[in-house]
């Protein structure tokens, strides 16, 4: 769904990712602890994610500090470390200030 | 694939989209013609698009006015409108930019 983020400033980090075929099962059993752990994360907004071919996960923060504790999570720094030595062919981080947003919802329509 | 953006800063626009189920070939002739118009306008850096249920967009431009000059090309506009009118349920544009970024390739691995 749509992360519901408070008024602007805050921050996002975009993570691109292509995967590998190896250990699927591996990655799937960590994808599903992250999106745990992710949740309870000081200063943490919301994630959106899709995976089609390339992968898109944006998650939203309160601030860079919160950013950063999350990236050392112990958890976190395991599934990165297995991230470059077997689950992904390549990935970019993107570390993002949030300046502006605008939305739109359509109460009226069926969703797909 | 992941977009081949420079050295920060640059900016993002990140689209967060539930698609209706109206009108899904015009949808896919509209989504087709900007990803073409999109390629060739001034400041356009790349982008990185996925859906899977929610769909994300993220563009990647060498300034807000670049950003600005994109949302008013006439073709963008009434994509907009359709947008609101027949394709999406909800969407959330949030205009970033981008303070820093890292990434990871492993040219041994096989992609799927």
């Amino acid at each position: 769904m749509i992360a519901n983020t408070p008024k602007p400033p805050y921050y996002a980090v975009i993570f691109s990712s292509l995967k590998t075929a190896s250990d699927l099962k591996g990655y799937e059993a960590m994808a599903i602890e992250m999106d745990r752990l992710v949740q309870v994360q000081p200063g943490y907004l919301g994630h959106e994610s899709a995976r089609e071919g390339l992968g898109i996960t944006v998650s939203y923060w309160n601030s860079l500090e919160a950013i950063s504790n999350w990236k050392k999570v112990s958890e976190h720094l395991s599934a990165q470390t297995m991230g470059k030595s077997t689950w992904y062919q390549a990935y970019k981080t993107r570390i993002c200030r949030v300046e502006r947003d605008y939305g739109f919802e359509n109460e009226c329509s069926i969703i797909i």
